[in-house]
C-alpha cells in the first residue's frame, strides 16, 4: 500500500506513526485495521476499540521493519480512501488552489499550514501529488484529518467558480504593500520548479511576490504558502 | 559518505543533483571530486574546470543509482568539509540560535530560509543535526554555501556573546504585536518536538509566539522561523 496503483485498486491508505493515528481515530476516516502494540493500543484503548476495527497486536520492532518511517514504533493503520468529491470554494474564508505542487512532502505541509491557520478547502489540479502517499500523509502531521482536498481541471473549475484571485508569482507587488480581503477569495500557489501554469494566469487577478533579502534563489512552496497565509490573516 | 562516520574519518561530504553543485562551484568549498555526464560537464565545463577537482564521466543510471536523491541524474561532488570555526555574533543583522533541531531536512530548510531573508550567521546547539549530512545539503539548495553555522555548548555561548534574544516559545506575546529590534539580536528556535531547553529559557528576553486560527497542533519549525525573519525584516 505504499504504491500508489495498490492504494487506487485498494482504495485504501497507511497512516503512520502515533500522531497520525490519534488524528485518525478522531475523524470521519473508515479505519480497517490497526497494527500496534500492546502499549499503544493499552493506553488508547477506549478510542481504539470505538473505531470497531480489525486491531493486530505485535512488537516494536515489526512495526518499524514494515513502517515507510525511519522512527515509527507505535503503530499502522490502514483506512477507506475517500471519493474524489466536487468541493465549492469557501464563502466565510479563503481557498488554497494548488497547481502541479509535485513533492508529497510539500502537500503534507501544505495542508499543514492551511489547518494551522484555519483554511479547510483546497482545490488542486490533477497532476498535483496524491493526497494519500505516505509522504503527505506523514507531513501533514494528521492535518489531512480536517483539511478538505478536491483534484480537479483548474481552468475548468476556476472559470466557474472563481472568486477573487491572489497567486505567488515573482513578478508581482510587494506582498508588504498588499492589503489582502477578508473573505472569499482564493490563493495561487504553483510548481516548485515551474511556478504556476501559463494557462491559470488570465484567472489571476492579483500577483504577489515576498521580498528577498539574501541571496537563495527561492522558498519552498510550503514555507511561501504559510507567509502568505500568516499575511493574510494577521495583517 | 551517506554515512556521519565516513563523514567525519574523511572530512569529505557528498553534494548532489544539479542546483547543489553549480553553487557548490561558486562557493570557496575545496571539491575534490564531480562525477557526472557529458552533457553536465560540456555544459559546465569552464567552471568545472576552474575548480581543478577530479571529473569522473559516466551515465544518468549510474548517477541515479549512486544518489541518495530519487530523481539525481546529473551529478554527484564530493567536497571537503570546513571546520566548526567558531562564529561572533552578527553585529549587523540577526543570529539564528538553533537548540537542538533534530530532522536533517528542517536544518537544511531553516538554512535556506536565512538565506532567503540574509541571515548569514547561525549559532547551533551540539545535538543539532549535522551539517554535512546529504538530506541537510539538499533541502538547503545551495544555501549551506552562503550561510556560517557553528556548532557549540549554546548555555557557554550565550553566556559570553548574548544580544537581545527573542524566542519561539507557544506562552509568549503575539508575533503581530511584537516590534522586533533592526539589528544585533538573536532569534532562538527549538525543538521539533520538546522546544527549547529549559536551561535556555534564563537568556531569553522575549518569547513570542505565532497566532494559530486552526487546529493544527503545531507549525513545522522550518516554516515558523520563516514567519519569524519574515516579521523581523518586513513589519
Amino acid at each position: 500500500m505504499q504504491l500508489k496503483k495498490i492504494r487506487k485498486q485498494e482504495k485504501q491508505f497507511l497512516v503512520e506513526g502515533s500522531k497520525s493515528i490519534l488524528e485518525l481515530l478522531q475523524s470521519d476516516f473508515i479505519i480497517n485495521q490497526i497494527i500496534t502494540t500492546d502499549l499503544f493500543y493499552n493506553s488508547h484503548k477506549i478510542i481504539i476499540n470505538k473505531a470497531g476495527c480489525e486491531v493486530v497486536l505485535t512488537t516494536e520492532n515489526m512495526i518499524s521493519d514494515c513502517s515507510s518511517f525511519a522512527s515509527n514504533n507505535a503503530g499502522i493503520a490502514i483506512a477507506n480512501c475517500k471519493e474524489n468529491n466536487a468541493l465549492l470554494p469557501d464563502k466565510e474564508n479563503y481557498t488554497l488552489i494548488l497547481d502541479n505542487i509535485n513533492d508529497p512532502g510539500n502537500l503534507g505541509t501544505i495542508i499543514r499550514n492551511a489547518d494551522w491557520y484555519g483554511i479547510n478547502t483546497i482545490i488542486a489540479s490533477e497532476n498535483t501529488s496524491e493526497l494519500y502517499n505516505p509522504k503527505v500523509i506523514a507531513a501533514s502531521m494528521g492535518s489531512f484529518c480536517r483539511v478538505n482536498l478536491y483534484y480537479t481541471d483548474l481552468p475548468s473549475y476556476l472559470s466557474k467558480y472563481k472568486n477573487y484571485l491572489y497567486a505567488a508569482i515573482l513578478e508581482g507587488q510587494n506582498i508588504n504593500e498588499t492589503t489582502f480581503n477578508k473573505t472569499a477569495s482564493m490563493l495561487l500557489m504553483g510548481n516548485e520548479s515551474h511556478g504556476i501554469s501559463t494557462e491559470l494566469l488570465p484567472y489571476v487577478d492579483e500577483r504577489v511576490f515576498i521580498p528577498r533579502y539574501g541571496k537563495a534563489e527561492s522558498l519552498n512552496v510550503g514555507t511561501a504558502t504559510a507567509i502568505f497565509l500568516d499575511h493574510i490573516k494577521n495583517i
